[in-house]
């Protein structure tokens, strides 16, 4: 371990924001957003823009723009990376921002991290062939290749708690609460 | 409703997928994946590209890239949507996918639809200042704005089979296996 890791995390910003959630519990309270409008056939654009966090509706310099699809083989554009994908990769980023965040508190120097994240679904569940067939993942599998200045136990225990920390990871594993309504 | 409804998408090729699914079972398995590779401070960058299914590994003529990071007054640098915030976009765009391909299975001509997104997180249970907070989103909700031929009976019907179908829905209302390993 190192005690000048620098992995582009400012921790003590973090602290500090701990800190003040303990005098304002209610500052911790976050609500993220997006809009999504239909294109054509499966083709969706969705934009990421504001949020509302540390109290108040908080605006970005940059919009963030989302294409999905589904892909050629399925008889459609391919003119975005089909919803699934999109949720692996919130899950895989995740764990990744949590690997950095937790290894700068730990002192621990990361040269490299990467992920290989696959999810296996069988297209039955989808297409209401079988009702005993889910629709949605049957199991997903994140693997890391992580170089840092750590031994093979302090790395596992960094993924270990980003694991635990993760949002994405909270929420795919466990039940989540979603309401769909029509205006 | 009209005979000639015109989403764009190709409901035969779907249901001919169906029948050949019926003969073959093992062809509707599919696995989607991704790569994420960790740039620094909180921001990552993941490429969607091949995936495997009917049978056999597919690939694309697009490569597909996100960037995923925390906003800056999370002192990040925003180089990207939070995965939070990713998860949001997958799970509007499957919903949406699913509305314009059972709607054209049904006739229903649509003109518009757009989706609201948001998801809310109490910070405390990311930083874990409290083992009783999730990490993850305590509430989604999804609010659909839909102009088609069809009456309002009708269009919410269409919302609750697309969210009965769904991948991304079923992942996030469900416990989903997620195993994270280190190579």
């Amino acid at each position: 371990m190192t005690e000048t890791a620098d992995n582009g995390v400012n921790v003590q910003a973090l602290l500090d924001a701990r800190k003040a959630f303990e005098d304002a519990p209610e500052a911790a309270e976050c609500r993220w957003q997006a809009t999504c409008e239909w294109k054509n056939g499966t083709h969706s654009r969705s934009v990421v823009e504001g949020f509302y966090g540390l109290g108040q509706s908080q605006t970005r310099k940059t919009v963030f723009e989302f294409d999905a699809d589904h892909p050629e083989v399925f008889a459609s554009e391919d003119k975005g990376a089909t919803p699934t994908e999109i949720l692996l990769v919130g899950l895989a980023s995740c764990l990744t921002a949590g690997i950095a965040s937790i290894a700068q508190h730990r002192g621990i120097q990361l040269r490299s991290v990467k992920a290989q994240i696959e999810g296996d679904i069988d297209l039955q569940g989808m297409l209401g062939m079988d009702e005993e067939d889910r629709s949605g993942f049957r199991d997903i599998r994140v693997s890391f290749e992580i170089d840092a200045d750590a031994n093979r136990e302090d790395i596992e225990a960094l993924v270990a708690q980003a694991q635990k920390r993760s949002a994405v990871f909270d929420i795919v594993a466990n039940p989540t609460n979603v309401d769909v309504t029509v205006k």
